[in-house]
Formats: C-alpha cells, structure tokens, sequence
C-alpha cells in the first residue's frame, strides 16, 4: 500500500511511519517539523535524544533495508504541494497527524488559540480538497481525540454515532442515529469537532472515505521499531504543555518530584500504548468503510483510570510522593467514563496493559534519561480561561448528561 | 449603544449599519471591500450602481446628520487590529457579516472553497478571540444560515435546539436538548456549522454572550435608510454566484429571460425581506442572552415558498416565460419545509410580505437597471460535485429524516 503520513516527525507519526514501512508499505512522511520548532519555543526538549529526521530516515534505511520518502512542506499553508503529491506518488491512503495536538498549548495565549485553529483547520480542510482535486480514491486516517464527546456522563461513550429519539413539537418520536454531540473543552479539542465537521461534508459530498480514530491518553514511548537503534528513538514529553499524565508521573517520579495530580485526581481517562496505537492506524488502513459508507468512527482506547489511581500506581512502583495541587480546568472533581471500543479489538487489536509496561517506561526511559530533564518545565502553567466570572453558570451547556472531559491528548 | 458592524459594507452589512445608525447608536463599519474585490473576479457588478464605500459615508452624513466611522481591515488576517479596536473603541455589541456567503461561489474550485474555510473559520475566530483578550463583556450577533440543519424533514425545523431522548446501550432514555445536528450542502453552510461550534466553545469556556440569526434567503434591494438617497443605493446580485433565487428571477423577467428553475422547483425555501433583516439585527442586538446562558439561536425567516410557486408568481406579475434546467446540488427534488420562527415576531417583527413587495422589487430595481444587466453572468456555472458516483448513495448521512437542504442563502 503507498501511504502518506502526514506529521511522519512527532510522537505518533514517527513510530507509525516506521511500523508501516516494517509492514512492507511504501510510506512517505510529510511533515514541517513544527514539533521540533515549538520545543525552541518553549525552551523545552523531549527527555529522550531525539535525532534529526535526516538521521532517522538514515538509520531506518541500514536498519530496515526499506526507504522511508521524505518532504518537508506546510500542510496548512503550502495546498499545492498537497496536489502535486497526489498526482506524483498516487497514495492509497493518508494518515493525518498534520495537527497541533496539545491541549494546554493551545490555551496559552490568543496566539495559540489562534495558529491551533488556523493550522488544524487549514491541514485538514486542505488533505480534504486534494484529495478531490486528485480524483483518486484515498483513503483518510485521521487522529481524532476522545475529547470530541466531552461531557455526557450516564451512558457509555459510543463510538461516534449516537441513538437518539427527536422529540417533535407536535408529540412525536423519530428515531435517528447522529453524530455524537460535540463537548469540547479545549481549543485543541475544538479543532478536532471542526475536523468532524470536515469529514462529513466531504464524505457525503464527495464520496471521501474517511476513518477517524477518537483516540485516548498515550503512555509508552518506544515501539518495536523505534527501539531498534538509539538513532529511531521516539519523543518523550514531561513538560506542562505536552507531557500526558502518565509521562509527567514517571518523570516526576525518575527525579524524586512529588507526583503531582491536579483537584483529587478523580477525573478518569482512557488510555492507550504507543505500540497499540501503531497498530490501530495499521487495523485501520486495512478495514476502510466502503465506497459508500458515512465516516467510520472507532474509539482508540484500551482502559481507563482515574488519575488518583494512576498516581498511586506509579508511587507503588518507585517510592515517589503524590501532592495536590489546584485543578486549572473546568471539569467536575470526579467522572466515571465508560467507553465502548469493541470495533478495533474486533479488527485484531491486543491491548498492551498499563500495569505490565509501566515499570520498563520508568526504568529504560525516564530513569535512563534523567539528567536530561528541566525541572522548571513540569509545570502546567496555561491559564485555560479569561477572568470572566463562570461561577454561576451551571456545569457546560451541552444539553447532555454531565460528564467531565472524558479524555485529552495531554493532561 | 456602541456597535462595529464586522462586513459593513455587503449586502446585509450596509443597510444594518445604516438603520443602526438612523436609530441612534455609535456605528463602526470594518470592512476590506472583499465583495467588491469579487465583482471584479467574477467580472460581474452590481445591478444597481454602488457608490464607492466613502461616498456612502459622506452622503449618509449629510443626509441624516450621523456619521458612521470606517476602517478597511482584513478581519481573517489582521487579528491585531481587532484588538485593538476593541481596546479603543470599547463597542457594547458587534455584528458579525464578515464572511463569504455564496454557495455557489464556495464550489467553483479548490481555491474557493479554501478561501471560504479560511476567511469564515478566522474570521469567525478572529473576533471571539478578541473579545476574551479585550476582556469586555461584547454581545456578537451573527449571521448564520438556515443551510446549518440541512435534512430533517418529518419535524418543523426548531430554533437552532432539538429535544431528543438519548437511547443508551443499557436500555436507557435519558431527554436531552442538543444543538440541532450539521447537516450543510456546500462549503458555505459548513463554514457555518464551524462557527456554531466556535460560539458554543467560547461561550461555555469564556462566557462570551452569542446571538446567532439563522437566516433564509433574503429577497429585495432598499431599505427605508437606502431608498433615503442614490448614493446610499444597497447592492442587487442577479448572477449565478451571489444572486438569490428570487433577485434572479426578477431579473430573468426584466430582461425577458425564461425563468430558470432548476429540476422541477419543488425545493421549498425560506424568505426574509432585507427591511426585516436589518429589523431582527436591532432586534437581536437589544435582547442578549443573559450572561451565564447558552448560545441564542433565532431562526430569521418569514415566510416558505416553493421554487416553482416563485416562478410562477412572478411569471403572472411579468408575463415571463418558465424553463425546467437540471439541477447541479444534491437535493431531494421535492420538499416541505416548516420552520419554527416565533422569536424574533415575539420581539416585535412584523414582516413584509413577498406579494405586496415584490411588483415593486421589480420596477423599481429590476426594469429600472435592466440596460446595466449582463446576460452572460445568469447561469450557474459552479461544480457541485466531483465526479465520484453517489447514485448508490442513500440521501445523505446525517442520520435526519430526509429532507432536502432547507435554505440557502443563494440558490
């Protein structure tokens, strides 16, 4: 299969990149290397020695004896280069990952509100418009977030599609499945219900098909591949803005730094390994919806946790302290999640579980790579909303049942 | 009251920005003269001959002894400037037209509908943005389209909520009032099922105060403030791109052009007159939701028509002839409409309706420019489709009852 990977270079596009390739595909990464400038940005490093892309894609080569094909180009900003791309390689399918994927970055001021809005919505809106240009029919992979249903607390997430009843003015009662109402609670996470949005035009527009993986909280770091010469390593984010939870814990433990869990850590999250997440994005390209089928939606999860559980779990396994600290976010105490996720398990999926990884995260990892950590860096420092005084407005106006934030890229 | 009419100087934006000053209050035109700048692309103009923006300003001064201020900005572009504007000026309200707002122009190619999603998505954002940075408590009143609830036959069209009853998996109902799903039929409408979601964002994260008018599509050229002098002379678009069903028509009559009614003319539509228009803005800008309330959402309509019941009655005032083209949208040939529309009527509306207004409509504009028409430019030539076959397609995917597209703001 010819693919393109769209942000080949960050955290999940890497490791994906390489599995594909692994899998014999011919694979070509497009990626900008934002990631990499926002780190100069924030004055921050991934904890792990992560190579040039030049050096990966070299390495990957003596390792595989396969060629990973490599542009550097602006999904967002830079359309043509898209079209050109369709014409030349003819790919199969795409993978998007071409988005600014933190939650607490894109609150840190109106200008990044602003470039999240502008360049997730342009990358996608763009991968979109090429493909029809193109009039080939390419398949879109895209990484969605569980963060898209937000609050609805009461009833299991469902994947994507929701069975509703309409209530008419006239007392009667239609039956209809919808697209599950959007909730989201960042401007990264509103960016991804815009691309929902997206997907649906052009699905029933144009016939794109489209499969969008409503994906939970990553841990882990490396994959098979990535682990197979120090030159493949993947990211590692510990800092506010990019690290998920469960990496700030182990940092936080690796540099005996309290644990620190933000309210009660009652909020539960769903979770997922970057090798299952590899996998998924496989199972997916290989069980495209038909021709003429609506957006496929599946949930990428494996379980779930409340972050007080998780904190307890990785004091157990390192003698590290758990501290308090004040919830920047607008989200209830404590939330049940349950998440339906049968459809990728179905397609193949074997979870890797958190309690079995766990403790090779913390020693190959976070322990290995200590000395490169910033301390001052561990902090969320994001101010999520204005002044403006929410205190009696009750818990979202979605309409639907209250749930906190079921899920975020990063915590 | 302090307002900034975002796209004053439009088809909507300059008779609002003229009545909302004729009623007293402190108006602030910003445009970038984008619809004029689409005049010379499309190589099309006006019927009636617009006087240049600072023309109208100097008239509208010494007609009524007011002066509206005026700056050309960029509102996707130069977001800085928002800001600064709202530091400046402190408006209580803003009125947002500032958007690309034909259909058909949005499908002619890859670069149209780009630049649709770009400029309304930041535009949109753009002035959310700004309002949270100001950190003044501004109402937007924006205009959006009857287009967003797409499909849906079966119920009357509600204003802009759907109750419904959540099936859960378990065996559960739990009654719930969400936004009324996205169903859009072109790039347009989705660029206003994004900003739905821009508004339900900052409104729940950041408190903003949001009416959004769901508007039909306007028919007639003056209002009482445009009528008051020929320089003040609002905009009438006839051609295939920005020319709504019913100027079209009159035009066509004009001329003595056959009506051109696409398939059969049983799609219904809904009507407001650009009087009433500028009337429900006022309206919307004195009654906000109260601070800590959902997004407002009006249905802005007055009246339902089908397309051949158009053609027919203007046949009948005209003597023109009908012809049956085939029709380039995606479209159920057939369908009612009944749309829910007491809130604004509630406030003190009393709409003009389409039989008295109409005779005029067509000697006062359409005969009186006839010489300034060019025939060349009635034709729709926009691409609704690529040319994927959908035959085997089922009637969208929403997961609605089938109803097709409600309204548009062109035809």
């Amino acid at each position: 299969m010819k693919i393109v990977v769209f942000g080949g270079d960050g955290f999940c596009g890497w490791p994906t990149s390489l599995h594909l390739s692994a899998q014999g595909h011919d694979v070509l990464i497009v990626d900008n290397l934002a990631r990499r400038y926002t780190d100069v940005e924030l004055e921050i490093s991934s904890l792990t020695p992560i190579a040039p892309i030049s050096t990966r894609l070299e390495a990957w080569e003596q390792i595989s004896g396969r060629s990973v094909k490599y542009l550097n180009f602006d999904v967002a900003k830079e359309y043509y280069r898209i079209e050109s791309l369709f014409k030349e390689f003819a790919p199969d399918a795409v993978v998007h990952f071409a988005e600014q994927r933190a939650a607490p970055y894109s609150m840190k001021s109106e200008r990044h509100k602003r470039y999240t809005v502008d360049n997730n919505v342009a990358a996608t809106h763009n991968i979109l418009c090429g493909i029809v240009e193109s009039g080939l029919d390419i398949h879109v992979v895209h990484l969605g977030t569980m963060g898209v249903y937000g609050y609805g607390g009461g009833a299991a997430i469902p994947e994507g599609y929701l069975r509703v009843e309409i209530l008419t003015a006239d007392g009667r009662r239609i039956p209809r499945e919808i697209l599950h109402p959007a909730d989201p609670g960042s401007i990264y996470h509103m960016t991804k219900t815009l691309d929902q949005l997206l997907f649906f035009y052009y699905n029933k527009n144009d016939g794109v098909r489209v499969t969008d993986l409503h994906q939970g909280v990553v841990w882990g770091t490396n994959t098979k591949e990535t682990k197979s010469d120090p030159r493949l390593i993947n990211r590692f984010d510990y800092d506010g803005d990019y690290g998920t939870v469960l990496n700030r814990f182990l940092m936080q433990a690796a540099i005996e730094y309290p644990l620190t869990v933000h309210g009660k850590g009652g909020q539960t999250r769903a979770f997922i390994h970057i090798q299952d997440t590899v996998r998924c994005i496989e199972l997916a390209l290989f069980n495209p919806p038909e021709r003429n089928d609506r957006v496929q939606i599946f949930n990428q999860m494996t379980e779930t946790h409340r972050v007080s559980e998780l904190a307890e779990l990785v004091a157990k396994l390192t003698g590290a302290k758990i501290e308090h600290l004040p919830n920047p976010r607008k989200e209830a105490a404590d939330n049940d999640l349950v998440v339906e996720a049968k459809s990728l398990v179905e397609l193949g999926l074997k979870p890797t579980r958190l309690e079995k990884g766990l403790l090779e995260e913390v020693i190959e990892i976070a322990k290995r790579y200590a000395d490169r950590c910033d301390r001052r860096r561990i902090p969320c420092t994001s101010k999520w909303r204005s002044d403006i005084d929410l205190s009696a407005r009750p818990g979202g106006s979605s309409g639907l049942p209250d749930r906190t934030l079921a899920s975020e890229a990063t915590t």
